[in-house]
This record gives C-alpha cells, structure tokens and sequence, in this order.
C-alpha cells in the first residue's frame, strides 16, 4: 500500500521482477479489492502471490513513533512479520521511510552483534556500482559501528557483485589539518590493522571518488552519507536541467541532440534514478528494502531484484559469522570497551 | 609561489582580472626572479604589480603545522602580513590548504565574536549561485557556530550578490526518525526566534537542494559540507564521463554532437569549476581566498574577481556589527552558557 500509488504500482513492478526471476513467490499485504483490481491487468502473476488482507496503512505523513505505536496489524508490519516467521524472505515497500525503519528495528530486532542498523544505498560509478553506508538510519557512528559498516557492506557487496574480498574506503575530508574525527581515525586504525577480515581495507576516500568507483564499499556516519547521496542526486539532476536547456537553445543544437538521440538516450539510461532503486536495511535479522515512494513500476522492480539478490545469497549467516571474529579481534585489542 | 604551477599561472591570472577590474593593484611574493619573467608576457601588470622578494615557501606536501612552525617570511606568510597591516585588502593564494588556513587563523586572528572560522565555497546552482559553509576548516560545529557561519555567510552573499537579506538554509537529513542531531535542531530554534537577522532564515533543505538555488546560503558543519561539495565536484566529473562516452559511441552521434557544439559549449561553460574556483576564509580579521592549486589562469582569475568584490564591500564591518546584535539576542535568550 505504500508509496505515491500503492499497489498500482507495486503489482506491475512485481510483475516486471517475476519475468527476470520466474522462482519469485510474493505475499502482498494490503486493501485485498485493490490488489486485486492491480492484479486483473497482471495474469501471469495469479499463480504467484498471495494476498493477505488488511485496512489498517501506514501514511506517508505519520511519524516514525505514531506508526510504531498505532502501527501493528498495518501492510507494513505484516510484511515484516512475515519476514520474521520465515514465510518470506525479504520485505519490500514503497511506503514511509522513517516508519519502516523503526518498525523493522522493532519487529526483526538487530543481530546480536550489531549496536545499530543502517541503510545502504547502491551508487551508479563511471566502473560499475559500489554500495555506500549509512545513508540515514542514524546521526553519528562510533569506530565499532563504523567497523560493522564496514562487514555489513563487504557482505552486502558479496551478495549482490560475488567479490570474495570487497574493497573498502571510510569516507572522509581531504583538508590535512583535521583529516577526520576521531571515529573515523580509530575506525581506520582497527580496519588497517585487524587481519583476515573478509574485505580489502583501502583507507580513506574522498567525495569526489564514490563515483569513480574507486572501492566497492563506502563506510560513513549517517549524517554525512545522507548529504553525500542527497547532493548527488540533486546535481545529476542539475545537469540534466543544464543540458535539456542547452540541447534546446537553438535550431543547430536541437537538430544535433535529435542525431545523436541514441547517444542521449544511452546517458538517460545511465543516470535513470529507478536503476538503482533501493535503499537496504542492515544489520537486522531479515532483509528489509526501501523502494523511493514516488517510483513507477521499473523503479520497484529494480528494489525488488535487489531483494532477490539478497535472499539468494546467504548473506546473513555470512555477516553473523564475519561480525563475530571481527568483535574477536577487537576484543583482543582491548578495544570493545564501551565508547 | 603557491598551486601546481607558481607564478606562471598566478601572473597571467591576475592580468585577466585586471581586464575586468582596472582599479586593482598587486603585491607579489616570492622568487622575484620567476616573478619578472612571468611579467615579461604582460607588460600591461608592470605599473600595477609591486614584487616582495623571499626565497622561502611553503610546499604543497607541508603539514599545517609544520608550516605554521617553520613558514615565518615564506610568500604565503608575508601576504597574510601584508593585510593584517593594511597594506593589502586581500590575499589570494593557490597553495597549500591546510596551511594557508593554519596561518590565516595565526596571521589575520578570528574575529573578535567568532569561536570558529569556515571555509565558504560558491556552488553553482540552475537559478544562479549560491554559499555553502563549512566546507571544510572545522570537523563538527556547536549549534552557536551554526548560526554564526550563518551570518557570515549572509554577509558574503550580501557582498557579492548585492541582496540585503539572503535567505539561508541549514542543511539537515530528511528521514523523519531523526531530522538532525542536537547541534542542528538548537540552532534552527534560534535562528527561527531571532528577531531584526539581517537575513531571511527559511529552515532545513537537504542536499539534492543546494543545486536547485532554494536559498542563498547552505549552512552546515564542516566534516559533511566537504563531503557535499567533493561529492557534487564528483558527480559532474562522472556524468561528463558518461556524456562523452555517450556522444562517441556512434557515428551518428557523433555527427550530433558536432551540429549541437553550440549547446555543449554553454553547457561546458555552465559546468566549468574554473568559473567558481575559490574558498574563501570567513570570521577573520581579513580576507584570504583559496583558490585550487591546479588551476590555471582562468580559474585563478576567478578566484582574485571573487577577493576583489569581497574587498569593496565593506563585509567585516558589516559582518562584526551583525554578529554583536546576534550574539546580544542570544544572551537575552540565555543561550551563551558554554556548550
């Protein structure tokens, strides 16, 4: 029910997802007469999902505590209990971000090892993509949280890009003087220096190289990351204003933009937002994804894909495994200390 | 004597912006020797260029401290001098960050309310341009520093843009759950009650806002503003990659791209970092501009137009006097306890 159109929307995106992945079983939470009617459009997708229904919604305006509060028994919440009881894999929605958050950290309840979840976005490079944590789920992190970034990441980019070793970068400023806050300065030390870690620590990254696809996997404080990705988006679109004005500003230059239309729209494709649509949540028992609300059909597919990727990988027993040799080493340090 | 080239690039910089401003006068330091023989290619600068000869300069790869330390009498020193003393409104350098703000701090001293400097940078944006600050100078700012980096910034926008109240932002996150950390939250309160600011406070915006001009001033600290800008630098740089790949795939495309040279012109023009190269150092008793080491002449013209049109203004006087009437308010609203 979720998102700027709800099943409209959702039912379609499912469906372009089931042609690319013909083992796709999907339960959809929600107003049944609704569903249904998105169904009718969608055929081939009787024999694939199961409706489970309800009326109570979360609305994209409600506050985070209001849907934790008043939320239970909503299409979010059972979604997500579904993903608890083992009847699905992954839970995916449209709807409000900040609900879905809590109501994941409070229905899948974070890994034992892990102090605080995050949500990881996949980030278009000049290479290919690399993932980037945390774009939000939360303001600051410690060096250990940082460090758990970092093994959430590398597992994440092992599901979906099969890299055995991911290579890691902590995001940071270039400026000598301050070269970082002391979080990141101990994260860095730790990562330099903890051994058999299943990534390859790269050190420090800058802004300006996220898109140049100089490591797998970004590792920064949510605050920050939020911004990073945000401003990214903002000035892709800026450019893209830039250049519809200059391709239409004359004669010459419309004609040129109509011969070269196959080269634009290799470009459009590129910088297209709903290939990469879908933000993760990390570190919890169970896969929940967070699809832009204001997406069409092929922006939920993609966040729907990317759910499949990561069902299909055991990338959680991996992570639980992964955490706790690293929590291992640090311990030996001295380091786990509380901060 | 300071960037990738030396006087070789400073010299022919500032004889553009001499074109531009006639009345501008130049102290130049360093090896004079290099200094005459750059002039030697504009005999228009000999009237207007007084040369201060020292042998001694800063390195690019010198640490801030280090610089600090052993840069006394070095060209980026005396420069700094040279407008503690009145003898030079403002110094524009192409060196080393890190230490041109070290010594700027020691040299120029902050001004007399002002906990904290920042470093301000000139964003593009698809209305015209607009100030972000803190890109850099400082990890971290306290909800008063926030609202001073305000006011400064409100100042330069005044000074370069000629608009008597600017409107300013504070740069936040858009997930509900945690709508900013407490730095962020405090000084939205004050700058939201404060009555007679010389400028227009219009709340949060998020990154993918900065480039479509909603405001005049971006305020943020300073660890996430450098990654904002580097991330912005990164992306134009990654979807320039994408379009020229794009319009050279084909034939036709590049038959396209040839007949529209006229529309890629304008966007090149628009997309230029040359046309905005400069960070200039607020909260200062003096104005000492950054301009990118790598640039050339064009660039670091413009970065001696933008001390130029902070020179004429009369910004710090303004600036300080604005910032007594604030700090005034802020007692009133017993908020100046140490934080």
């Amino acid at each position: 029910m979720g998102g700027d159109h709800g099943p409209e929307v959702v039912i379609p995106g499912a469906a372009i997802s089931l042609v690319r992945h013909p083992g796709l079983r999907f339960l959809a939470f929600g107003d049944e007469a609704r569903i249904r009617r998105a169904l009718e459009h969608h055929p081939e997708m009787a024999a694939c999902v199961e409706i489970v229904h309800t009326d109570l919604t979360v609305s994209m305006d409600d506050k985070p505590s209001q849907a934790v509060r008043r939320g239970k028994g909503s299409s979010m919440w059972l979604a997500l209990e579904a993903v608890r009881e083992g009847r699905a894999q992954v839970a995916v929605s449209a709807g409000n971000t900040g609900a879905l958050m809590a109501m994941s950290k409070l229905v899948l309840r974070p890994m034992a090892a892990i102090e605080r979840p995050a949500i990881a976005a996949i980030w278009p490079t000049v290479r290919s993509e690399c993932i980037v944590l945390d774009v939000g789920a939360n303001i600051g992190a410690s060096s250990r949280q940082l460090c758990d970034f970092a093994l959430m990441g590398a597992a994440m980019s092992r599901a979906l890009f099969h890299v055995e070793k991911p290579s890691v970068g902590l995001l940071n400023v270039g400026v000598e003087e301050i070269k970082g806050d002391e979080m990141v300065k101990q994260a860095h030390a730790w990562l330099k220096t903890s051994e058999g870690l299943p990534l390859s620590y790269q050190g420090f990254v800058e802004g300006d190289q996220i898109g140049q696809g100089v490591v797998d996997v970004v590792v920064v404080e949510g605050f920050a990351g939020n911004i990073a990705l945000k401003t990214a988006e903002g000035t892709a679109r800026q450019i893209g204003q830039y250049l519809r004005a200059a391709m239409t500003r004359s004669l010459m230059s419309k004609v040129g933009a109509y011969l070269a239309r196959g080269g634009f729209h290799i470009l459009r494709q590129k910088m297209d937002p709903r290939r990469a649509n879908g933000g993760t949540f990390l570190g919890l028992n169970g896969i929940a994804i967070k699809s832009h609300g204001g997406t069409d059909s092929l922006g939920f597919a993609s966040a729907v894909d990317l759910g499949y990727d990561m069902a299909e990988s055991s990338l959680l027993n991996r992570l639980a495994a992964d955490l706790d040799a690293f929590h291992g080493t640090l311990s030996k340090l001295g380091a786990l200390q509380p901060e």
